[in-house]
């Protein structure tokens, strides 16, 4: 599948708005990519698939979830956090994507994880920050992320946490261990990776 | 051990400071044993031996979390948290306290739990809202704790949780599995159980 008719396919899945922001996390992640030297394909990819599954039907979501051994903690917080993995599931089985550096990205990329590599950061970082978003601390979000993934990591971690806890949401345990893992390496003295 | 034996040997194992916040706790745990029909008993030993082992040394605390095999993960995670499990140990062992509720109550008294039971709140919130205690909110977590447990806790597990993420500080999984199991509560719509 080229480009095009990969952009036709997902334009075609989702409202205008969610796609502009798709584009959006794409130019973001072709930008984390150049300063972090990593690969501006596989960021390309990951950023346009990552909300490919936002509006995938709730039961069919759910289906997955059990049928694919997915995470089965999934079935019991927000709905809003299904589309990650089946985003990877449907990156795979609908554009052939076998990558699994993508995948892993795509799946990652609401929750963190404890073991994120530079394309997760990539990925998660440019949604967060994305030119369309609009929130208090989005700029120093933006100005994070280009000094230092694992920086920008803990801010938009923590303000997630933040966020869902001020709102008495339940939290994914991922994002708690994914939080954990960055405040650990910033405590720990790896001082360079935050600057 | 009569009451005041135990009184003189908490007296010198703190400074005069966080004997007041003890007496302050205890005072506190009676008020809400009685609002919420606790053993006043249970709540009040609980509540005297609480911070017991806020003083012990780090090092012996470290050999006893080892010894004793408690939570190995404390190691890792600040050392403030120690005092809990380690007055709880102290508690048995220095005050002969056999009662399991109350040693059960001392050792989640800072992290909480997913099993907290009504004593255990009761000293964690006496904890949070003692007359001492002084920080914005704290009013609204006396008038919380009056009305529902719950409530109560829901509120000081999810400001601790942004108190410490907002310094970056790590965050021991029990206090995000307390959290998560309050906010499941109340979203599950156990209603009446936070009014």
């Amino acid at each position: 599948m080229n480009r095009e008719q990969m952009l036709e396919k997902i334009k075609q899945a989702m409202p205008e708005k969610r796609f502009q922001h798709t584009l959006g996390v794409e130019k973001t992640a072709l930008l984390y990519a150049e300063i972090y030297e990593e690969s501006t394909e596989k960021a390309s990819i990951a950023a346009l698939l990552h909300d490919y599954a936002k509006y995938y039907p709730d039961d069919q979501a759910e289906k997955l979830i059990r049928e694919e051994n997915m995470d089965p903690r999934l079935l019991k917080y927000s709905r809003a956090l299904w589309h990650a993995p089946i985003g990877a599931y449907l990156a795979r089985e609908e554009f052939g994507v076998t990558d699994s550096e993508i995948l892993e990205a795509i799946r990652v990329h609401t929750t963190g994880s404890t073991k994120m590599n530079k394309l997760d950061k990539i990925i998660f970082l440019a949604d967060y920050t994305e030119p369309g978003r609009d929130f208090p601390g989005v700029e120093e979000a933006r100005t994070l992320s280009k000094k230092s993934l694992d920086a920008g990591m803990l801010f938009a971690l923590r303000r997630t946490i933040a966020y869902l806890s001020d709102k008495e949401q339940p939290i994914f345990p991922d994002t708690f261990d994914s939080y954990n893992t960055f405040a650990f390496l910033k405590q720990e003295g790896d001082v360079e990776r935050f600057e």
